[in-house]
């Protein structure tokens, strides 16, 4: 049933699906219908059975969706029903932050290193993490086998860094870095830049 | 020009095409072509031609686009032809971090105020600020007439943060807190989560 080719802006809309339902979980709840997960993410409960339904049988006419049985089935399509190693690249402000972040427990991934080149912060402790040097950047990712990196450093910065962690092995990069990077065929990068969402929304208002 | 409806999508890209052009604009070029925007941005130089094309005429065929141009008409369109006021909520680690971002500057926001309810915090600097008491918000957003605010709190505070700052006047609302919140028509969200970026990528590992 993976083999057709789903449409990425599908698979984008799957990890809201998994928060919500795990949130629903927290709270204690067994059993959700599209309608109710329409309304807590402002999709169209007609969109989320189409969307749902590209990957399988997850519920029945009538009864809604049981949600533990529909977060592991997610959590299996998503790739995380394990945990994957991170490793941060910058040590600044927005490095050491998401560094810290708690808010990757229970979502599939654990930040394991953070690197920076700068000699002042080499060495200093942030969270559980000490500050590794830049220069073994490539050999220690590749050696622990990591997959999955973000780069929190200056833009002008952030296409070299990229090459490395392809290098090292790295397929998918977050990149806080507000500069479009490019990488081979095979790589993924997605974008967090605050400004960019936010322009988004100014174009309305006024 | 601008009464027709575009699509959120094509509206979405210009933030994208706005960013490239300025950063072209540092490296002191004068002149760009769609398949160079293109060719930074992983984006086909046809859609790009498209999605200006809704807006004006801003390039001749085989001349190419004028980038300081093309970048002032960008910034009216999407309103940030001037500075906005933000308001962060939330003195975290995310919190902090955003309030001393420095990639606002040139891109049409400036953070005026951050306020938390921990009393260990409010009162405490942060940057240029100083920690304003969250008991105070809406008092001082609708003061200040600040329209957009992020929200960087815990998850189960984000949709009583909304609430208040919808109160307040805010039209536009980062969250950087993990949850899908409601607010009411006229007013926009947009959703920064790392994990969400990432999982949108571990569906195409391994």
């Amino acid at each position: 049933m993976m083999s057709k080719q789903i449409p990425d802006i599908v698979v984008g809309r799957l990890p809201q699906y998994l928060r919500s339902l795990q949130r629903m979980a927290r709270e204690g709840r067994t059993v959700t219908s599209s309608q109710e997960l329409g309304e807590r993410l402002g999709i169209s409960a007609a969109q989320i059975r189409k969307d749902l339904s590209q990957f399988g049988e997850f519920g029945k006419q009538g009864t809604g969706y049981n949600i533990s049985y529909l977060i592991e089935q997610l959590q299996k399509i998503l790739h995380v029903d394990h945990e994957w190693d991170v490793a941060v690249i910058g040590a600044g402000d927005i490095g050491s932050a998401v560094a810290r972040y708690k808010g990757f427990i229970n979502r599939g991934f654990k930040v394991r290193m953070i690197f920076d080149n700068d000699p002042n912060k080499i060495g200093q402790t942030i969270g559980d993490f000490v500050v590794q040097d830049y220069a073994k950047l490539k050999e220690k990712i590749s050696e622990a086998g990591i997959k999955i990196a973000m780069i929190a450093v200056p833009a002008n910065l952030a296409q070299e860094v990229a090459n490395q962690l392809v290098e090292a092995g790295v397929k998918a990069i977050l990149n806080y870095a507000p500069i479009s990077i490019n990488v081979p065929a095979g790589v993924r990068v997605q974008y967090i830049d605050p400004s960019i969402h936010l322009q988004r929304m100014t174009y309305y208002l006024e």
